[in-house]
């Protein structure tokens, strides 16, 4: 068979999109051979915000456009890759490629954890895929592992850490004892987090993935309303201290498992995990999905959830998926929501154990007020300790920890608004959840 | 478009055939939504030894039969999954579909590792996939990672914990404190060792792993004979022991590595690894590969590595996607060799540094003689030690043991030939590598 030409359009020309062309640049001839030479591929047009910006070198300077609609409407353009990011633009972007019936690559998790249910009708409609492969933990490829590796399992759980930016600064806090403002700042200046890390910490960034990762295990488009997201933001390293002597570690943990009733449990925050467990060795900006399926067992995906060179690899990786099918004229195969009456388990059915840290005035009788809310609404306490926080050593609050026994979040939920509301609280208490991530 | 009935012929109905029989019982549904309805997948026969063996419960007589030809020429088999094991009829059922254009899914590492170039010859000419994700790590999904998703990337090196039963073990050896024939007893009265587990402990099951990893990631089939490998069999307690004081755990590593000339370094041996690194957390029958790509970075896959379950799990994935390539004519999807010169680097130009125990005899003088061939031989020496053996406390000979600077393993082997040589000398002296194993 002769060797069919395929034409990319790149919406985006940034970190990721260089790291494609780079990519394409030192191994394509490689790609092609293990296509069996079937196809070569090579970036027809390029759609930027910027015409002036200075691109790599031997990226011509024709190849560069500012109106996304001359990349996706290219008669050469076969594939179109969305890297722009955000929900508007990128959105037209890839409506508008699906209804030319030119398969889609993409990274954007906001856009599809967002706007998913729009955009895979069209991919039903015009019969066209959307691959996303570098959209949740960069170079690791778990949705590959999900949707196709899996595809005769009956998906237990996930269990992810994947925001490197709140992993670095929660393990930064926990190594080197900085506290969270310090962290970030290193964080930012290592070029971790975004200028506006604000994604990152409140959890929203990998909440996003989450979503994905739920959406194509239980394969219905899931409303991001319905997930429960807390961030790292108040995460302090008296929380940090107390896991670890406890034999935790502390991570942003997004958390999926199906219910006995067919809804599935979603969320993403702050949590205890025990060291003995191998994610609680997953550090820096590395990321980890452990994905239980009911034939495959427990398995972990670890490796870079993010950087130029292994989103890149990703989506590469799904424009050859999309080249073979385009070449072959081989029908749809990426994700289509299957599952009508999927639902989402509402987060106050949800239960584990947790660690709540309640900010209060430092007067006698304080420990004596909560733990009576606890103990009047059936609350178990199995520890508590009012630690000195060696960050605050002057402050007119103290800070009160209580270990609480598994029960109903949405029970917990109300009694945390009944400590709120006493006289000594000064803040909204803060919640970490004890996970016990069993292994099989 | 109507859902197309696709018929499949099981060679072999033992652990994993019945494990792929109950999966697709089980979640033949869920994998027909998934496929967005394209296909539904029916066992049309299966081939067996033994025609009176019980088997499970729902499986009518009428589906088996002793004769392997009645399955793969039987008009509704559109796909083959061997899983008899061995060599031999295990090539001709393959070789006689692939000849009718069955895609053929297997798990036998034994078959593709030594046979492997007829095969994909015989794939190529008859435009037929070979997938072999259950010959791999069980229910890891490495196979589609490095041949699918991991396309673009140049893959600089693999590590990986690929056999179970030594991992269990060497773990078992380590945290109570066994000797290797009490571990071993211990694995097998546990079903982890085959009633035969030579080709488990000598290292050659994960040998024939690596082959095909490396057959993958470097586009040639690997000359099984050109591979070094060491199996478990002569690594004591003292051993671990001093690991474990220096740091590192033993594991049976395989590791791949492309150098600069473009050769491939693929071998089987007991290493030292540094506890730090994630790979020794792989404890008991789990498996792990480590994959450094060019644009990947480094990535861990982990997970069950054999088992019912497990490796019918990676067989129902390949039968999806051979069925998905064989509904829409879609050519080939699977993978062939495409690197004509491909070269496997000989041993003694690998090197890393080593821990080499002696057994001499005890009496005054031997670590000076020892010493001095090692000195004469420029091999630098880092420690030595002549621990006491209580599980030997009455033997006739001694431990000595050497941790040696890095040089070729050439350079090691001549020298130790000649410390073999010397009087004293009681055995081949054991070799264990010290793995660097940097992550990025
Ligand atoms: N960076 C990562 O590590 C990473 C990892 C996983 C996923 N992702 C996802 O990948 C996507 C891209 O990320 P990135 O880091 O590559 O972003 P980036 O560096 O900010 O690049 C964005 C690119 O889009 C162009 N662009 C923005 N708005 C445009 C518009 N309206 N019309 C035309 N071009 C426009 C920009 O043009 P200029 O070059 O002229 O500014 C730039 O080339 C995002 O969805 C992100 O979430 C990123
Ligand atoms: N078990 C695992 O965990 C695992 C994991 C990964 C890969 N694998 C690989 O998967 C393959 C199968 O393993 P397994 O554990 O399922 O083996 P198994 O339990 O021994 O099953 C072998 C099956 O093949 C049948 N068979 C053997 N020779 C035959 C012949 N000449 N004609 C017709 N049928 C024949 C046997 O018939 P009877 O039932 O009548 O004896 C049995 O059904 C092997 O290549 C193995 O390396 C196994």
């Amino acid at each position: 068979m002769a060797t069919q030409h395929i034409g990319i359009g790149m919406a985006g020309f940034g970190t990721v999109g260089t790291g494609v062309w780079e990519t394409l640049e030192r191994n394509g001839q490689l790609i092609s051979n293990r296509a069996k030479g079937a196809f070569s591929l090579s970036i027809k047009k390029a759609a930027v915000r910027d015409i002036n910006k200075k691109r790599i070198e031997n990226a011509p300077s024709e190849l560069f456009t500012t109106d996304w609609q001359e990349v996706v409407n290219h008669p050469e353009v076969d594939i179109v890759v969305e890297l722009i990011g955000g929900t508007d633009t990128a959105f037209d972007i890839v409506a508008a490629a699906l209804k030319l019936k030119k398969p889609v690559v993409t990274g954007n998790k906001a856009l599809l954890a967002e706007r998913g249910k729009e955009l895979f009708a069209l991919s039903r409609d015009y019969d066209t895929p959307i691959h996303f492969e570098a959209a949740v933990a960069g170079g690791i490829p778990v949705i590959k592992a999900v949707q196709d590796s899996y595809v005769g399992n009956r998906i237990e759980t996930m269990s992810g850490i994947i925001n490197g930016t709140s992993n670095y600064i929660l393990e930064r806090m926990t190594t080197a004892g900085l506290d969270y403002q310090t962290a970030l700042k290193e964080a930012q200046d290592l070029g971790y987090a975004e200028a506006d890390p604000a994604l990152d910490v409140n959890g929203w960034d990998a909440a996003h993935k989450a979503i994905l990762l739920a959406t194509l295990a239980y394969g219905f488009t899931v409303p991001p309303e319905e997930v429960y997201v807390r961030g790292i933001e108040r995460v302090r390293t008296i929380d940090i201290d107390f896991a670890t002597k406890l034999g935790y570690a502390v991570k942003l943990l997004s958390v999926i498992r199906v219910h006995a009733n067919g809804s599935v449990e979603i969320r993403t925050q702050p949590s205890f995990i025990p060291q003995s467990h191998i994610l609680s060795s997953v550090n820096g900006v590395f990321n980890a999905v452990a994905v239980r399926g009911d034939a495959s067992g427990e398995a972990l995906f670890y490796g870079r959830g993010a950087g130029k060179e292994p989103t890149a690899s990703s989506a590469v990786g799904d424009l050859v998926e999309a080249a073979y099918t385009f070449v072959h004229a081989a029908g749809h195969r990426g994700f289509l929501p299957y599952a009508e009456n999927g639902k989402v388990l509402p987060i106050d059915q949800t239960e584990t154990a947790y660690y709540v840290r309640f900010e209060v005035e430092d007067r006698p009788g304080v420990i004596a007020e909560i733990a009576n809310i606890l103990a009047n609404d059936g609350i178990g306490i199995s520890g508590t300790q009012s630690p000195v926080d060696p960050e605050h050593p002057d402050k007119d609050f103290c800070d009160m920890v209580f270990l609480l026994h598994t029960c109903p979040f949405g029970k917990l939920r109300e009694t945390l608004k009944k400590c709120e509301a006493l006289d000594c609280s000064t803040a909204e208490p803060v919640v970490f959840r004890i996970e016990k991530l069993a292994t099989d």
